[in-house]
């Protein structure tokens, strides 16, 4: 197994699976527009359940005073101010008249992230006057983060699609998921797949039971991740084509020498796309959750008009981290100039069907012991 | 008024009321072994409250099954976790039959110091294993911090004294406490100490008041802070032969041009050192706690055989952020330089007796409503 590896609250992650941290021109804070629109579009999705599903009064204002709303990979940047937001309007809306004849509502907000993220810069970049009581609260999601029955909404945006860790297997020679010249699943043979696919699913069932029992009864959770169309070709999408420009950049990179074969064979890219259906599998198989509410998205992405250098900046504020730890600062800067330059040279390839990104919305209910 | 003086949570805060972060020679996780010791010493006066007067059955297990603790002004380094660990371990020994037979208590610890804290360096320092679920809250601890009646213990040490602002007063010029010599009350005239005093006031009642909206009812709150013994001349002191020093420092440093009169002239330490007569005062006045108990500590200096340099790290660790503030990153480093040289000439006269510090140590419990 490979040593990038560190034991982190019991468990094998990376350090650097987290955004590029302040303010910088190359930050997360600087290049998450397209995360922006998911959580704008999604506005309407956040206010439905509260709307329909939401019964405050058995959730909450039975015991607490409080309202606690978690942001799980949260990140740096104004993207999670803004969905939180969103949330406590939505439910000021529905409940304000109601609040104010009874007792006055107080919201909690717990930002999540790993303990690795930039919390000095969310801290610091927390708009002046929010109308909630913000904390920040470091650690792996696959883990329990907070007291027994705390939250009373999750919201968790953009973020599961990263797994607690690359599967052991495709880093096993031995293993018939061993495909040495890919960093990714897609693109690759059928075991490589099913070995990203078990370890999702993994993750899936402890993220779920952490959730289960930090929610109150009842409490709704609110996710959001890029989905694999379930008809579609693995091959025909912008982001199999992304991750098999990596893979010959890297190659390239091997054959001038920057690079070695093994360090290129120890790198993985711990992202899992699952299908809408896949997705239901493992929530349904969990009984934790009733799904309230499940669909997909695919407007928004006519609103960023996509050029070489967007791409390249929104790939790096994501990836960066994991490529600085595998091959160091200045390969890192190297590998970029090559991904930029491949990039430009077959930009057109990807015609607007294919630049059709799909995000996946899904409402989840705590169901009641 | 200076214009260091920025709006921050709706208050004037200077930015930089904060130790050193990180870790390196000059942070304050490495030169705050002083407040280890006191901490260490309070262990003792930490259990003694939670044995007597915790009542934990109507304080917390009537209600949730989480005991929530909140460290404020918990900066970075060690000392925070070992103040929280003791905490724990009292409220442990004390319940850990009862409570294993009726539920499984969970602890919810939440760190908080200004946003200007280096909160990455303390969320990457968490002690590998830990008992409790970790948050960081930023802010200052003179406002609102957490929900109402959502914390069972506040634990405060070495962190009250920081006042919210210098005094309006001393900065103008047409005040009678204005005294354009001194960067603290200490050697100063009673117009100065007054303005002190009164701005410590106002903070106290502020600090008290959200904390009882805070706190549960009977919940505990220790307080530890660096003490003005009742009876002691202020001159006779090493402290104030400390703001001596730097007074002398920087009139030393407005003769060589090396920075202006202006810049001197509106620079003040946000510190104050209250007598415990006038802090139990204050206390009762607010009306919203009992005293439990308080005492003084003085025994613990004995520790660290203290030498010119480990004062001149100390200072430093705590204070260097305000003075790069007021006169920018070279200037400090020149001060530190003039300090170390004027303190060193000096040590002598810091006997055994005048070094002696003192700390506050109270108890304080939430009245019931």
């Amino acid at each position: 197994m490979s040593n990038k590896q560190m034991e982190v609250e019991g468990m094998h992650i990376p350090k650097s699976y987290t955004m590029n941290g302040g303010d910088g021109p190359r930050s997360y804070t600087k290049n998450s527009s397209y995360q922006r629109t998911v959580i704008e579009e999604s506005k309407d999705l956040i206010n439905e359940p509260i709307e329909g599903n939401l019964d405050i009064e058995t959730t909450c204002l039975s015991g607490t005073k409080i309202f606690a709303i978690a942001d799980l990979g949260c990140s740096v940047g104004q993207n999670t101010f803004v969905a939180v937001q969103n949330i406590i309007e939505a439910i000021e809306n529905k409940y304000l008249s109601k609040i104010q004849n009874r007792l006055s509502l107080e919201f909690q907000v717990l930002f999540n992230d790993h303990s690795s993220n930039d919390f000095n810069t969310l801290f610091r970049s927390l708009p002046p006057p929010h109308k909630y009581y913000a904390a920040g609260v470091p650690g792996s999601f696959y883990h329990r983060l907070f007291p027994k029955s705390s939250l009373h909404f999750v919201h968790c945006s953009y973020a599961l699609h990263w797994m607690s860790r690359v599967p052991e297997q495709v880093l096993d020679c031995k293993s018939p998921a061993w495909d040495k010249n890919k960093v990714h699943y897609m693109n690759a043979s059928e075991e490589l797949h099913k070995a990203y696919s078990a370890q999702f699913k993994n993750d899936m069932e402890s993220f779920l039971n952490a959730r289960a029992e930090e929610l109150v009864d009842g409490g709704l959770m609110v996710i959001v991740l890029p989905n694999q169309p379930n008809e579609s070709n693995l091959l025909e999408n912008a982001r199999a084509m992304i991750y098999g420009i990596i893979e010959s950049c890297l190659y390239e990179m091997v054959k001038l020498g920057s690079i070695s074969q093994e360090n290129v064979e120890s790198f993985y890219l711990p992202l899992y796309f699952p299908s809408s259906k896949e997705f239901a599998e493992f929530i349904r198989k969990n009984g934790k959750f009733s799904i309230e509410r499940m669909g997909t998205m695919t407007k928004h992405m006519s609103y960023l008009n996509p050029s070489v250098e967007l791409v390249v900046r929104t790939t790096r504020a994501a990836l960066e981290g994991l490529f600085k730890e595998q091959f160091g600062e200045e390969d890192t800067d190297e590998f970029f100039e090559h991904f930029r330059m491949k990039l430009a040279e077959t930009f057109h390839l990807l015609d607007s069907k294919s630049r059709e990104h799909q995000e996946l919305f899904v409402t989840l209910k705590h169901r009641k012991h």
